[in-house]
């Protein structure tokens, strides 16, 4: 029964999206040369995501098989869904946003409250499509696995949701990389030409990376943005009920399993609620309208999941571990409310560290007086403070809920989290939208005041996705702790289950001895160091190579619009039209080729350490450094996100404040043109692939390391 | 016996400082003007550094008054040794860099063997004071417990070590901090009024900031940098000497506390011949003449590590570790001989990331052409791979010495690491004498040609201040896993002879149980993966402080700089002198104010994890999270700090490379002034606090922290 309405909840987020869709494309796109270039971004963006999930499709088909042949049919459907979904989640907000990104400059037109209003629906539906789509992939196969489809066993429909996760994160990983190489090679390259160099405006209809500039904003922070959520959904889902599998037994199990579940299902519908209420108030303050959205969900979410709790399991019932730790429904909703403060407080630090007015940007800012240096100095000071606090709290809900009710009571707070992906989702893809609106005011010529519109718009996105990406995050951090309990969970059970001569017999589990047979995760033993360590090195080395990926497209993009000012005469006055295309396909062919070794490096990482270490000391250190690897990976990689995407935020909205005026400690006023400004879009450029390209793609990477490491254990335990 | 050779060669080291201070006193100071920019540097830099100890003075005297309230005298006294030898090499390293550096700008208007020789000469005084007062400092004090001085037990002897690396830590991060937020501040603050602005070149003499930056390359890169190492030295002695306390017992034990002892004797003597062997070459290469000096010193380590195992300890002899492992000296051999790859292997990795003809240079110099910001994102990317492969060395270091002897294996390859320390603080400090050098020359008005010969020297200072710093927190990483180990050790000895009633007793050690009496490294534990998460976001905390206390400083010297311009006419056609002593001044206070925080953070760290953890779960889960709170800021801080160090060196020799001439991708050539080089100039601004300030600053920070856990450990088990 709470499987059917779980499902049913599941439709309505798809139903929604499907309903706001219908009235956004009912509005108006404009006038013809507005529509002219929207076809342009629609096209490019088409064209990018068909080869993009081309190539991913490629790469993903290989892994099918080899999932098949390894772990049978069940576990490669699981696969299969899993991407398949995350890749139409990220698609269809696509679509949806290359056609409402017109439709917003149009009702910017008008007024402000209308062009917040089409961007946020059009966020909207991508939000609810990315939570709906996720809870209805895990619950429906759930459903077959347990009710339709032939297993062997219980571990079946485990590793079959596993695989689920793995190939939403798959899909998520290449799309956030891809598309964030696409997007930041044009947006830095078209910056660094047509700003620096030429003197013209962002968006400016002159600059031959306009149009890809657009169509990036697409395909990374929407089409990317999507797949990374959706997969950072799904995976937690499937851990918790994998975590409620291994720590349950018999009905309790069953119930626990279906909670998670349970809670996506009526976030979805609070969810939906909020959204009706971003409303600009008579303040005109854009944020305060969203966060006015999110806060009403947020309530909604907290009460609905006391009601939740209280009627399927009830405050009171005492639900044992198979550890012998004693549960009450009622701690298990505290876990709850905790996930949701520690959303709310990573969203007002993140807020606090992006935020047009609050300290961190203003001192970017005020760096940008003295020159380019001391912008990008003080941008990554800013960058690496901003960790402190949300790690603080991420550490105060691993306590409090741990203290409450273990192990569980952590993965029931990162699903609570979690289940708020729908609104969060909404906010962030906003930004894009905005981002779009703005691009086509300026290059259809529409009058001063619609750009001062979309820019107030814009500037509030730069902060929306920030914030998501600190939530991302944060709640991967606490993710991946699930993710590292499964695995150590997994390794106890193989161990005590294991038959003479398969795998995992004669290993031992736990302990501090150091030998070919132990498997024990203390700091002590050297190869956990060794695991932590190679893990660490991880997000630095991934980084840097997503970095430098983006650093080649844009260098490439920098040759492509030099060349074309020098070889199209008349670009400069209008009189002839720079070859957009060209530019898009280059990026296209930079951002594919780019993508591929970077999103294979946390694939193949637990494996090739698994081997190595096995080699030298047996198989009880190599499955202690890779467990030790999945929290290497998480600790540097939470502080490395974080302080790219805070950090990322802060020199983009330090330069708006410029834009918009800004006076230093002196008192004089320096504004658009200044040399502070040119030092602000220096920091700008240097945030922007470590925003959108390096730091949120660290988030699926720290996911499909633990769920490869999951996936081999099940594989392991399969051999003779 | 073994004892008296190790004061012998500890004061061979100290004889050999004072020969050669001498012979470079002798030397020629240069000219009236040279003379005179000369005695300018020097009163500056001893106006500073009086001022830096004493008011560290003033934090010492009350840390001394604490541990010795809390730990008895010896314990104070060991502390009072550590911080007042630490001082004193950074002190004397200052006093004869500000000597040779004129001598340095004289020798080189001669020919650049002989400029080579004379600031080669006056690192190899730092050098060798640094490694013979470390060793002499633990080698004496070791003899006076052991011999002279009543001590209650074993534990006191170990105590007062500690304690001496806590003093030795403690002045080692206030200098590294004070010294990098001056030098960094005058010398990004300088720049960017100066270079960029004012389009005059760098140390003109117009600059009001040029004096302050000679004074910070004294302060920052010697002093500071000699504490460190001296620090660094001193730590990983007294380390593995607990260690061998803690593993061996009776002779055994102390055998194995004699031989870091000895081991860092004989390698002051071949560090001392080494530096005969540095000679300018046929080809001129001067980074081969520093090498040869080093390979000469690591082949001659490696028979006389050899010939001492094999006198002292025999390659036969076995040796059994209180837990049952059986060593014998030959892997005891081998795992010095690891050292020594692993630290070869670091210095190559380094230069090949920061070495002006290799792949990551040359891009960040191609990087440039497309403007500043592709410059920081290219570097910005360099940095991040950069801590790859090191990350790899040490890991396979790590896994190799266990494997031969154990945690004590990874010892003794650390302290033949840091053994040779004597050569490479000579190659660093190398460095700041050559900077200086072309400053005088630029400034005192030399020919062209001599400016040429210093700046061929400064560039090979950039790589070799890059390789020390790798290598300082290279040997902090293995360090810090040795200082983990003792942690460990400490709480099981305290646990296994606590005495009823006192404070460790009830607790049991090991197991994954997570309860409050119950001490568990396991990665299974909440706690431990909340003392990790803390642990990491030291490094990114304490980063950023210092990235902002630099940037703070810097731009006070901009608006000085530019003050002084405005109102001081005629510094610009050489009329008028600008106030250098202002900007001097200005700094002094800047970096003495700016240090005090940042560097009580890793204090403060572990004491007040520990009492919160206990306050929420009881002693066993604290003193769980503050062990791992030991190995998360290594996790952390080692990527942190080779990243920061590396990538601050690929963007100083990118702006070199293009001054000497690059020739870009498309063959265009660019050059000194060109918008190229303008784009590398801020690389390089946003690289020096990264580089020589936050990064190795990291590792006193990683070893503070460390060395305060245990020091926290023995109040405990002196209470009640």
């Amino acid at each position: 029964m709470t499987l059917i309405l779980v499902i049913v909840a599941g439709l309505l987020a798809v139903v929604y999206g499907i309903w706001q869709s219908r009235a956004i494309l009912s509005a108006s796109a404009g006038n013809d040369k507005m529509k002219e270039i929207a076809a342009a971004i629609q096209e490019g963006a088409n064209a990018y995501l068909k080869r993009q999930y081309m190539t991913i499709g490629i790469v993903g088909a290989v892994i099918f098989v080899i999932v098949f042949l390894l772990l049978g049919w069940q576990v490669a459907l699981g696969f299969l869904i899993g991407a398949v979904l995350s890749g139409a989640a990220g698609f269809i907000g696509m679509l949806i946003s290359v056609r409402a990104n017109v439709r917003t400059t149009e009702a910017a037109s008008k007024s402000l409250a209308a062009g917040l209003s089409m961007a946020f629906r059009s966020g909207a539906v991508t939000g609810m499509l990315v939570a709906g789509l996720a809870l209805l992939g895990v619950a429906v196969y759930y459903y077959l696995l347990t009710n339709v489809l032939p297993v062997e066993s219980d571990r079946t429909v485990i590793d079959a949701l596993v695989a689920l996760g793995f190939g939403a994160s798959l899909i998520s990983i290449f799309a956030r990389l891809g598309g964030g190489i696409f997007t930041k090679g044009a947006d830095v390259g078209g910056d660094m030409v047509g700003k620096v160099e030429a003197g013209i405006p962002e968006d400016d209809p002159r600059n031959a990376a306009t149009i890809a500039d657009n169509v990036g904003d697409n395909v990374g922070d929407c089409a990317g943005m999507a797949a990374d959520l959706f997969e950072t959904y799904a995976v937690t889902i499937v851990a918790t009920m994998v975590l409620a599998s291994i720590f349950f037994t018999g009905g309790e199990s069953t119930a626990m399993m279906l909670l998670p579940l349970a809670i996506g299902g009526v976030c979805i519908v609070t969810s939906i609620i909020g959204t009706f209420f971003v409303k600009l108030g008579k303040s005109n303050n854009i944020m305060n309208a969203l966060y006015k959205g999110f806060v009403v969900s947020a309530v909604l979410s907290l009460f609905a999941i006391g009601g939740l709790i209280y009627q399927t399991v009830g405050f009171d019932t005492v639900f044992t571990t198979n550890a012998g730790l004693e549960i009450t429904g009622m701690e298990l909703f505290l876990c709850g409310f905790i996930g949701l403060v520690v959303t709310g407080l990573i969203i007002w630090i993140t807020e606090y560290y992006t935020g047009v007015s609050a300290r961190p940007v203003r001192s970017v800012a005020q760096a940008s007086v003295s020159g380019h240096g001391t912008n990008v100095i003080q941008g990554l000071a800013v960058s690496l403070e901003a960790t402190a606090l949300p790690a603080l709290v991420i550490i105060a809900g691993i306590i409090t809920t741990y203290v409450l009710a273990g192990l569980f009571g952590i993965a029931i707070a990162v699903t609570t989290m979690l289940a708020l992906a729908g609104m969060v989702v909404a906010l962030d893809a906003f930004g894009p939208v905005t981002d779009n609106a703005g691009g086509i005011a300026e290059m259809a010529g529409l009058p001063e005041d619609v750009r001062k519109t979309t820019d107030a718009l814009d500037a509030v996105g730069n902060t929306t996705k920030a914030v998501t990406k600190g939530y991302a995050i944060g709640s991967a951090g606490l993710g991946a702790l699930v993710l590292f309990a499964a695995y150590t969970a997994d390794i106890e059970h193989f161990i005590g289950t294991a038959t003479e001569g398969s795998f995992f017999s004669g290993l031992i589990y736990g302990g501090t001895e150091v030998a070919a047979n132990v498997v024990n995760f203390s700091l002590s033993n050297p190869y956990v160091v060794v695991g932590l360590l190679f893990g660490g090195l991880l997000p630095f080395l991934f980084g840097g190579m997503s970095m430098m990926a983006v650093g080649r497209a844009a260098q490439a993009v920098v040759v492509e619009v030099r060349r074309q000012f020098r070889e199209i005469p008349g670009i400069m006055d209008f009189t002839a039209k720079p070859d957009y295309g060209k530019a898009v396909d280059l990026l296209t062919k930079a951002a594919i080729k780019e993508m591929i070794i970077p999103s294979l490096l946390p694939v193949a990482s637990p494996i090739v350490l698994f081997f190595a270490i096995r080699g030298i000391a047996g198989v009880g250190p190599a499955l202690s450094a890779v467990g030790a690897m999945l929290l290497g990976v998480i600790v540097t990689g939470l502080f490395v996100a974080i302080s790219m995407t805070s950090g990322g935020g802060a020199w983009d909205n330090a330069k708006k404040a410029i834009e918009d005026g800004f006076t230093d400690s002196d008192g004089v006023l320096h504004e658009k043109g200044s040399d502070a400004h040119k030092a602000a879009v220096t920091g700008d450029t240097v945030g922007d692939p470590y925003k959108d390209t390096a730091g949120p793609a660290v988030n699926p990477m720290i996911k499909i390391t633990n769920i490869v490491a999951l996936l081999m254990l099940a594989v392991l335990a399969r051999m003779g």
